[in-house]
């Protein structure tokens, strides 16, 4: 039984992984219908200007700005209609001196027009309309263009698509766009006393639980889980394993907490490939290893739920976002007071499970078996190494889930 | 031409919808693989202790701990190596008076023993082991239960369905799960100048934007997108439009934003159900509707894509989430220092959308009929009805998008 042999913090930990990544490049061309939350793999300039054509901002009159001029409520200035336009229609002629035509929001600006009068300050009478105020050119028009010029590039390569960003590429008429493919994530939980929900336990075995956080943490951060199921804890089965997961991006176990178990694994992925590190400085989550084979991170959670969800936020979550070439996820924070005192551990950064109540924090961590101090926390706070109390009172920042 | 009658406030707009709101309530029953982000129909009872046994949370030796009680260093006490339990595995026999089992993390506790001594404070010399250090009874053991007791309820019916909890779920052994089912949302764009992208313009038309940002909103919070395509302004398709749509659990339309196309739908609107609001003192997106009909409420948004996406924000998104019975949604909120003065319009809540430069904020707006002020926003800030200027230097709020 080896101990581990080099601790190292979290943040060299991460960066130790993250200059090894590897973001996917192999693209896709998908309907613009499936593009929400996919990475885009394309410079979009727009082939048209938006809106095409100057338009009418407000329901009313396209007139001559210039007839408008001497309009006042007392004397205002009367033009003749000489014709309609609905939105989605066009009207073909040209507007002379005191001339107007009706127009709806939307509806393309009549030659010779260059301001809308607001149906609100105009009366008609027959086919004249009196004008009860002077508008200045370009009034209540939208200019072609003004959103987005033709040849703009109005989304870069690496953005990550959000509703706004899906309204400009239908704004240009996009049906289709190239984007980064989805990674894929082969998850794999090892263990003999591992049993599939659904399944029956014998005595000494229990539910596997990692694949189904860990393949949800996935879900939410852009990957595909592939889910390999549960493999037995010895060389051969875990190297097999290992090479059907390599198809895939990159490689997820859980479990093996044991010493015994992690050393197994260490020897199957030393063989295989690189060891990037062996057990990190956080607490719970210290038995995690990575390591790189074939280019893809193959990555080994700590079996107990508790570590391997929280490993999954702080280790996995970066990682694969940025495989997926996805921004950092952003964390919901807030300020809270600490509603009593914890004590942790000297030397380890510590990740707490806490709860709110009241607007105060209570811890919720019981051990790193029990699942129900993730299932039943607010959030988390983070504790730094060289803490030796936090004080009842003291205001904390709670990472929200 | 009618004005708009009645402006409602946001605020009181939003309770007026909300009291008429019909959660649904049909539930589906689904596999644990594709629980996420669902919403529990059920209420949730462990059949099973959580561990269901009293297991080692170290590797070493499962013994009796008043036989270590007088170990040290000097005097390590000398147990009698009766057996061994791997992880997974079941050891048979009964530990007596100074002996002990060798034993692997997450193993069974053999009987008549009630703690483990961890390997790194013991010495193995053929059946015999030299332990150094005293244990107190239940040390290193997680006990049966601990986590989670048979018969305890451990999700309520109600929970929206995070990583952490579909880990409860697998950890007692749930295969199967019931939810209740997604609400679909039936989308409609409205105007005869309105193309799907991917067709070409003729003059006077413009791409439909809102069904794709819209959609993306509703994909965002929990709903099915029934995308119904492009409705001609005229109040026969309007209905049959409205009609079809009422087979969802909810309708949502944009586009009209003339006086005029308003009428028309409000008359179809009021035809088939019950006005709750016409027209909103928010900027932008004045021009919202909402009816009731068939007990399913119908949303009519701005035709302007800023004003259409920014109300899908601030009034379909939580209407949806009651629908859905997902919890309101959590915003990212910053503080941060305006870069230039605002003046926003008096006696409308004005919500602007802004970028972020340099930790300091400034307006991207240009027009309700600019998709790239949303595109290029980093988010928005309210600015409430009563202010008539917002300084530069002002600390405000940024809601990230």
């Amino acid at each position: 039984m080896k101990p581990f042999t080099e601790l190292l913090n979290l943040d060299a930990a991460l960066r130790k992984i993250m200059e090894r990544v590897r973001p996917v490049i192999e693209t896709e061309r998908i309907r613009l219908e499936e593009a929400l939350g996919r990475v885009l793999a394309e410079d979009v300039e727009s082939p048209i200007d938006v809106p095409p054509f100057s338009r009418a901002a407000m329901d009313g009159y396209a007139v001559r700005a210039e007839d408008t001029y001497k309009a006042s409520r007392e004397n205002p200035c009367i033009l003749k209609v000489i014709g309609k336009v609905e939105t989605g229609g066009i009207w073909k002629g040209k507007i002379e001196e005191d001339e107007c035509v009706e127009i709806s929001t939307g509806a393309p600006i009549p030659m010779g027009a260059d301001a809308v009068v607001m149906v609100e300050y105009t009366k008609r009478e027959g086919d004249k309309v009196k004008v009860f105020r002077p508008i200045y050119p370009g009034g209540n028009v939208s200019e072609r263009g003004t959103d987005i010029k033709r040849g703009e590039k109005i989304l870069t390569i690496g953005s990550e698509l959000k509703p706004s960003s899906i309204g400009v590429l239908a704004a240009i008429g996009r049906k289709e766009i190239i984007v980064y493919r989805k990674p894929r994530v082969a998850v794999i939980s090892t263990g003999y006393e591992i049993r599939r929900p659904g399944e029956e336990l014998r005595p000494g075995e229990i539910y596997d639980i990692n694949s189904y956080t860990l393949s949800s943490v996935i879900e939410l951060n852009g990957g595909i889980p592939i889910r390999l199921g549960i493999v037995e804890d010895n060389e051969e089965r875990l190297e097999e394993a290992i090479r059907r997961g390599l198809e895939a991006d990159m490689v997820v176990l859980s479990g093996g907490s044991s010493v015994g178990s992690r050393d197994l694994l260490r020897n199957v992925l030393e063989r295989m490939g690189e060891i990037l590190f062996h057990g990190i400085q956080v607490k719970p989550g210290k038995p995690t290893l990575a390591a790189l084979i074939e280019n893809k991170i193959v990555l080994a959670m700590p079996g107990y739920p508790t570590s391997c969800l929280s490993n999954a936020y702080l280790i996995l979550r970066p990682i694969l976002r940025r495989v997926a070439r996805l921004p950092p996820s952003r964390d919901l924070k807030i300020k809270a007071v600490m509603g009593e005192r914890y004590v942790p551990s000297l030397g380890r950064r510590t990740f707490l499970t806490v709860s709110l109540r009241d607007g105060k924090v209570y811890p919720v961590f019981k051990e790193s078996g029990a699942i129900t101090s993730m299932s039943r926390a607010d959030g988390f706070i983070v504790i730094p190494e060289n803490r030796d109390l936090v004080e009842e009172g003291e205001t904390v920042e709670v990472y929200l889930f």
